[in-house]
């Protein structure tokens, strides 16, 4: 029998019952009476938290200089795109009033007639209706492409608010925007939140991931309708919390997509060793898979990778080998990496990851230099194949942690470079549900930080340690293994290049040093003299010191 | 006996006679008597075809419209540190009459009384004089700090010029600034040209590498002087050619220093194995630098880390292993690395070159780690000594080939991005001398293009394709080793899983692509039917087609 994961809570679930009920299929929330039918599925809704009765008091308080009948909505939502619909009825169904606005205002009226049937969602043909309708202070989200329609929607809402009012950008907004804008709003009193919303659709129905950050005043205002909407994990603890300020929410969505792109990559180092080492078909794969999701790899994307493998087309085959192998993206990964080399952190494993689907995605030239290019000769696996694919999985299992180490490592650089507070724990359980990467491994990085808030670094924690170290000999194996055969495994070999300068004391990066001396007379420091830097007439011929030396 | 590499010719010369007349200590150029003793040194300028006479009629041709008493320069230079008077007095030898400007005035007073006493070099008070005493059309090189510097000068300089005078901008200004001045100069008829500079003072005073781009029509004015200045090969071919449209000129230069922060960390990565696999002491590896430097890996950097390897210190021990291992940077690695993201080229080597330096800076907490993370149980080598030592130049010489082939695809990239018609085996010819990067192997590339100017890939290259071929047993084997017995190979195993992944017509990104389709309909292609992107409904419970989607 297929199973699913439970987008809210992580548990696997029957497809059937569920399977009616999940992303556009389920335009607005069955009344309670009709939930208590679903069986499995519904206990874990309700081990949730989810849904809620209306609170007795509205958790805006009563609304206050504006006439009860007109100030109605607890919060306003711009943007009827689907996420826009989802979010919109994950609110109502918590209970709360929600007024929804579109720019093309015909979507509005057809929002309320379908998908909004039934329920207490209002609707404005108006910013200034939309506005009136909302108790003070007035909450409002975003939910718009990112860029200038953000700006402008801002732009047309302020004289319309009030001081203390808040504007909630919910999109995938670059956090540099997010930070400028709290600055810019600030100004006017306005409280600005920039929030990463992870799920995609279905997680914004029914769970999602909620990462706001910015001006901190707004976090009493919105926490409870926040919480409420998110995913919740077994303990029922939200996978939303206030990250940080100005653009901190948006930077750590970023940074979650950013090590998605590298657990994808890392799957697929996997799947090719699978594939081509061991000759595995499909069909076995998606079993493997489906054991290793019930070890210290259980996630979502470990989940949909067996159910992938299991796929069979309408002819009876396997979708998957059909599938052109040229990676697309969107840029967020990219995005991570460029942020990673801004602030010189050695995230070397989302930067590897993109360029992955960067050369993915010259398909035409790899098929041309395939015909050209010669590899090994040597390319069967003479051992023991259960042996190895134990190997593999111990292999994926430390790269993962290299690359969530080094995802801390930017998180913990940036609120250095911004001046921010972040609450690492707070994150890992933000990701533990709701969003694509959202596993188990994650509540072990919340307990890491539980035990140690000041973790310098995941590696430190006694738990990530020992899991590397149990690991390491597989991780070499398979790297030796792949290396001697010709199969890339760009990911598995950063992560083990990172870790092993990350625990060398002495790195030869003293040789660079005294070659930019050499060459642009930069200095360097001695290692017994810390913090003095010193030129060496290196070739006895004249020295080169200068500060306005043109090559580092 | 010690020997150097003349900077402008790449051959080797002795350190005697020559010593004094390098960098700072050679602040003009002795008279052409005095030059005749200077024995093999001499002759090996005299090949260069420098110093030349005075043409019989100026480069720029009579002053048209100005008293021939005040119209006098054939160029100036604003900004006189060490580059730009090195630049002029370069100039000076070869027979142009440069006008100095600087800032702060007194500069020029100081310099006309010392460093370029005795020469045609004049000076100006005011960029007014110093027009004034310019020949048309006018040419003036910038040599000031990149960023506003750059447009205060131009700012200046403008309302005094005429139409068809030119600017050149020979700091290290980012590309995307040096394509706007380009436009907006354009704009008032004003010629702009930016211009990498690459050799450093020693460069700069006796052949620099030049890399000009941006407005053509400039470049019939400044031809002359520039390649006239350029270090030269042994052909006599001068490193500098018209490089390209708008920033094409600091594109390449910027792509140059990213390569040279590849090679250093492959020189390192080459460092580590001799020093921690193979134990060798300082005075074996100089050893084996200098006979490396005999074969395809002859190159500057290979040379002056043979020097490095042999330097003692003044208590006569040798000064290497006692520099700490903390890698600077000022940004051009970086900025290479951020162009190869944001144009999605697969630039892997310079990535993690980037990212091995940052690596290497956080000496604290590598300290703190080594003590607590532990490595293989193996750490000892047990095969054949030389023979693993030609399996490292191997691997160093085929990862090589990979970075260069990786940044000329991203000269590629940015010319398609930008619309720069760019003559790739000139900037091969370019790099060949005078900068940091200069070898004997950019010949090869030279000769590659010469073979075939449309060639898509350097690895498609017959003599390339061999080389890496030849390489490969070596370089897997040393891979294979370094990673069982612990040693961060970041560089090696990114060009090897590029080398893999290049050669693979199937990758397996097509679960990138399911996985993508799975959580967020992001569609995919079959390799049956390319241009048609289709989504399939995995889970048989509801579609999640949208464009809106947030995770990718």
């Amino acid at each position: 029998m297929r199973s699913a994961l439970c987008w809210a809570c992580l548990s696997h679930q029957p497809i059937e019952g569920a399977g009616t009920r999940r992303g556009r299929a389920l335009k607005s929330r069955p009344p309670p009476e009709a939930e208590a039918a679903l069986g499995q599925w519904e206990r874990s809704w309700a081990s949730t938290g989810g849904p809620v009765a209306p609170p007795a008091q509205s958790p805006a308080g009563p609304a206050k200089g504006v006439a009860a009948t007109m100030a109605e909505a607890d919060i306003a939502l711009i943007g009827l795109a689907v996420m826009g619909q989802n979010l919109i009825l994950n609110m109502n169904d918590h209970g709360f009033v929600v007024c929804a606005f579109n720019r093309t205002v015909s979507k509005v009226d057809a929002f309320l007639a379908n998908e909004a049937k039934g329920t207490k969602v209002i609707g404005a043909h108006s910013l200034q209706e939309m506005v009136s309708k909302l108790k003070k202070p007035r909450r409002i989200i975003l939910l718009v492409k990112a860029g200038s329609a953000v700006d402008d929607f801002i732009k047309s809402l302020v004289p319309l608010l009030e001081a203390g009012d808040i504007i909630i950008d919910g999109g995938n907004s670059e956090y540099r925007d997010t930070t400028r804008r709290c600055k810019e709003l600030r100004e006017k009193g306005i409280l600005f939140v920039g929030s990463g919303v992870s799920g995609g659709e279905e997680g914004a129905r029914y769970g999602p991931s909620l990462m706001p950050g910015g001006d901190k005043e707004a976090w009493p205002h919105i926490k409870k309708i926040f919480q409420s909407i998110a995913a919740k994990v077994n303990t029922g603890e939200p996978c939303c919390d206030w990250v940080g300020e100005e653009g901190a929410g948006h930077f750590v969505k970023m940074v979650h997509n950013g090590i998605e792109y590298g657990d994808m990559q890392l799957i697929c180092e996997a799947y090719h060793l699978m594939k081509d080492v061991l000759g595995m078909e499909q069909d076995e794969m998606a079993m493997v898979f489906g054991e290793w999701n019930k070890t210290e790899l259980d996630s979502f994307l470990i989940e949909i990778t067996a159910n992938i493998f299991k796929f069979r087309d309408s002819d009876g085959k396997h979708l998957l080998p059909k599938i052109k192998d040229s990676a697309g993206q969107k840029g967020t990964g990219k995005w991570t990496a460029i942020s990673a080399l801004e602030y010189g952190v050695p995230v070397t494993l989302i930067g590897e990851a993109v360029f992955a689907r960067c050369l993915s995605s010259l398909k035409d030239e790899r098929v041309q230099a395939s015909k050209r290019l010669d590899g090994p000769k040597r390319t069967q696996f003479s051992g023991n194949k259960k042996a190895f694919l134990e190997d593999i999985r111990k292999a994926l299992y430390a790269s993962k942690i290299i690359s969530y180490a080094q995802g801390f490592m930017l998180l913990r650089q940036a609120a250095k470079e911004f001046g921010w507070t972040i609450n690492y724990g707070g994150i890992a359980l933000m990701w533990r549900g709701g969003c694509i990467i959202r596993s188990a491994f994650l509540g072990k990085i919340k307990d890491a930080f539980d035990r140690n808030p000041d973790l310098q670094n995941l590696l430190l924690d006694d738990f990530f340690k020992k899991a590397v170290e149990d690991c390491q000999d597989s991780w070499r194996r398979v790297i030796s293994t792949g290396v001697q055969i010709g199969i890339p495994m760009p990911c598995f070999t950063t992560a083990l290049s990172f870790y092993d300068g990350y625990r060398h004391e002495m790195l030869p990066a003293n040789l660079i040093q005294a070659q930019r001396d050499y060459f642009g007379a930069h200095t360097y420091e001695l290692l017994s003299k810390p913090g003095e830097f010193i030129h060496t007439n290196w070739t006895g011929h004249g020295g080169n010191v200068s500060s306005s030396s043109y090559n580092a």
